[in-house]
């Protein structure tokens, strides 16, 4: 079971956990504690967290990306509600509905927009010809952007502001799916708050497992109001967990003296680097700005044909024969596998 | 967060996670492995458990019990279906309306029964009035038992026989709530199949985490067919782990070398030195046989204020004034605990 | 088809439509109306109710009870809750899960309670119990009661007083089935405002569909806040009918002039002549008080053979051989049906 | 509440009930019947159906469209499933959810095609990328395609074939919208067979509501197998009519004598008159071939200034200032209200 050969650039969930993430599971693994919650590790993540992002708030553990984004939205939107997201985004591609579940079956509204990213503009435009208030139609209730989006582009703090604001100005509330929102932070080189809080979203699915964790996200409301009913719904979703400080251990080593910007800083590099080689080669192209910690490219069919033989994990992004290819660094990439997938890209 | 000084009778999910699993998530710790299940460890518990249960079988890794019978039960049951189960079950008790969720709003008919078990005649009797067929009606679609019973007993096998026998005749599926299934095992004597498979179980939730594990349960379809929507469900359930490796390693240790088993029959046997030591004081009184390792007991209000002032962890059953209290055995609980608890008792 | 031969106590909705209503139909056939409630006649019936209930209210037309019943508790009720009603209640019979349905999955919490009644302190000693607060647990919601309740015994005002104010004390919504409301309304002898709005009901299913007409209910708001989601819950469950104005026709005769209290009075009164007959015949006994307009009896054998033989229409309550029946009266039944039906019974 | 006056080209819905429909219902008015469909005339309509259809079938009378085509729906499609349908599909603008609701939150993915029709080849190339049998993607389940569609036009019985060939060849079932039905039938001029169940489609919404009725369609089942759940699905959807009779009273008379294809057939004629008037006009264009009784037009800001100042009732398409408005012909339209919109316009 040993996998060190393979180079992964396959997912920053293919990574293995960090050894500070497996050093806090051991460290909390001392006698017994009272479950779902009520334990000393719990507390303490949350309290971290309204340190980082400068305010009152509530915290949440749950063990997916999924579970974060639908358990949030889901008291964000009533059944007969709509949620206005990219087109590309996770919540409608990649989760197999439960958006729709976990809401009662509220529509996901898609929206179109450059490398990723809604338009407020755009958005105000749509908005203001949703039918709101007209019983024939759904009501839009909520948008969800995707910080770093899932193109590998990172949200200005003002984009996010002015799409709060067209939010707001509808009657709508804002939901940020952050599974990689520490990439997004230290590409933009600003404060964790600058672009949530500050910036008015409302609920933020804060994650961890593709940035070193073994499997635990944060929803953090903002909104407190909106936490209410949270806990509720977390346990009808099966996502409370009874030995919760295993969940609680991971995000409070996670977010101790920045380790989760460090990991973040890390793979963005490699990625940057990855990019630049890219840029110089001309086997590849770059598909979209590489702000993150993913890149995309369109690879010569020679190159694509090297890679495939190699020991790289990858994954191609649309029909195999376009190809296109996606590939993501993590918190353990190194500068030779960066150099090593160059030189098979050639 | 040392709580070595307290003394956990309050649950066995309260216990700390056993070392054989703490070192089979470092083992699998190594390079990169694709994600959602797509590895060698995921692969390698199933087939362990086709060894543990004689026969051809789907199995699952999820992260809590819930979502374990509540994901098993959903692709028995219908929208407009009802799960007939104890009053006492888990699923009507303490699960905040998952099965509602999950099945589509379902509904869950509450039945009695002695020491916390269904009876397969009144279940029969209950069955040929239920309506089925009749358009007003929900439809009888699945009985659910739980091995080990809420109240610490054990079905022999040939009890599930009876009430999946009656089950069938009527067109039901089955499911176990296993939360305690090895603790059920071990007190049986028997082969993990005669209470389950040979008894006519179609779906059961093989719990691990109370019994040392960190996080994690099997859901297990013996009827192979009823497995094909399962995977959607868990993944719009928002139930699929990315890096599934570390859900399947806790199983695979679990189910290693009959360490379940082991870790149960020690939790048992502490139980049972509890029940004794419980018969023979003049403070207290069993509730219901203990068959596993958990023992209900009615106190004396001194023994009461004793347990209160003391350093063990422990639920009272029912409301405060009456002095019943439940005492949970762990894969961790010492000889000297139990004494020091009955010392307590007097 | 022409079934005048046939003699109907099966139940009021096996009645024929009351020629008031039918002309109200004809009358309002005339020209184009806009659709979905847009048009004069559905205005006119919710000012009709206004001065019934001597108050501000919002009232919506449904073309079924059920449908009455379930989209009012939606607005109650969320995913994650409970609703409180007597264990015979039409939403826990004989909906098939709308119910659960349509709160996305809530519980009905099953109540005890003589002559088909809910009790106020036996409720107030449940809900004490209920585990609110606790997120293991479904959250109590509402309190559903049923006017006529299904034994055919009425509510006195200060019995339906005393459940909302125990519900009240614990942040409950009331709801009340009034699917035979007028039944109930002319057997008190009171304002229908004093067995709801100033009884604490926020929510009455009110019909008419058993009392003269051809298939409408209304759903009345006294907590108009609480009518606010319920039109787009009425249009997502596919209750919006375009051509609204053929239900609120109905409603507005219905309303006009106490027609609705007269249909009522007289099926009373049919009853109330059975009941008579039941009580001096010693091939009969009455199993509940008779207070509006459904008689529960059981009979002899011999008269069970005489009434089966017969082209009596009526139904079984339970099995067969237990030779209890209920008898319904309904607003076009006669004193010389009843009368016959006496003498089938002897 | 006589509103001759005005002239109705607002919707088919916003007609009156035609006279053989409330004879009909008057007629079945005549002594008790048991309820819930155990009646003569509900047989009555579904012996027709299997009669005009020339093939075996199930029918269910419902009252809404929406409820028409989200019950059917709701038996093709799983939670986690997806429905294929035109942009302009009425189950995604003007049901509010409800498809997403009664199929417990299943998605629906919107395609473009021209004059608001699905084009076969480009659904097979969406389906082949749909992501069948990935478990992070919703499964395409089922294609809804609108006979009559959004736009006034009307697919031949090749086209439809060619779109049930294509969902068949990639295992997904076929629905037929079908609120104007009546009207694709006089226009291509086709056995209804034809363009349903010998075209491959699974599931028809077979409105009358829109075309003379007072409010009932029949959801039919040409694939048997798919209706043995639907009548529980009803039920819990609260569309099961106590006194069924009124409803199956009206799709009787219906379809006795060819009276659907009769008023079918006038509105067509109505609306073609209209059209070609339009065409002549040089104040107003046609925005899509007129093959029912749907006209779409964009006519000069002076006609819309003549139109809005009228007595014509109509609709606008999108924002005011485009001067587009849709004129919907009913079974009572007469050639002298074709003739004064026409004059309106100039």
């Amino acid at each position: 079971m040993n996998n060190n050969h393979l180079i992964n650039f396959a997912s920053d969930n293919s990574a293995p956990v960090a050894p500070e993430i497996m050093a806090a599971l051991a460290a909390v693994n001392q006698g017994p504690a009272l479950g779902y919650g009520n334990d000393a590790v719990t507390a303490s993540f949350e309290i971290r967290l309204k340190e980082i992002f400068e305010c009152d708030l509530r915290a949440f553990p749950v063990a997916t990306g999924t579970a974060a984004n639908v358990l949030g939205l889901s008291v964000l939107v009533p059944p007969y509600g709509s949620i206005y997201a990219h087109r590309l985004g996770h919540i409608e591609i990649d989760e197999c509905g439960a958006p729709e579940f976990y809401t009662g079956g509220a529509k996901i509204t898609l929206q179109d927009g450059k490398n990723g990213k809604l338009d407020a503009k755009e958005l105000d435009k749509v908005l203001s010809q949703s039918g709101a208030g007209n019983v024939h139609h759904v009501q839009p209730a909520a948008v969800s952007l995707t910080q770093t989006t899932e193109c590998g582009t990172v949200y200005t703090a003002d984009e996010v502001f002015a799409i709060s604001e067209t939010a707001k100005a509808h009657g709508l509330g804002v939901h940020m799916d952050g599974a990689r929102f520490a990439n997004a932070v230290v590409s933009l080189g600003c404060a964790p708050a600058d672009t949530t809080v500050k910036a008015g979203v409302d609920v933020l699915s804060l994650g961890a497992t593709k940035n070193g964790a073994m499997a635990v996200e944060a929803v953090v409301f903002f909104n407190k109001e909106k936490a209410q009913e949270f806990e509720f719904r977390r346990k009808r979703g099966a996502h409370l967990f009874s030995k919760m400080r295993y969940l609680s251990a991971q995000l409070d080593a996670y977010f101790t003296d920045g380790l989760w910007l460090e990991f973040a800083r890390h793979a963005n590099e490699m990625a940057s680097r990855l990019a630049t080689g890219i840029t110089l080669s001309k086997n590849a192209n770059l598909m979209y700005p590489v702000e993150a910690n993913m890149v995309f490219t369109k690879v010569s069919s020679e190159a694509m044909t090297n890679l495939e033989k190699s020991n790289v994990l990858f994954y191609p992004e649309g029909p195999k024969e376009a190809s296109t290819i996606r590939l993501v660094a993590s918190w353990n990439t190194t500068a030779e596998e960066v150099d090593a997938v160059l030189a098979l890209i050639g």
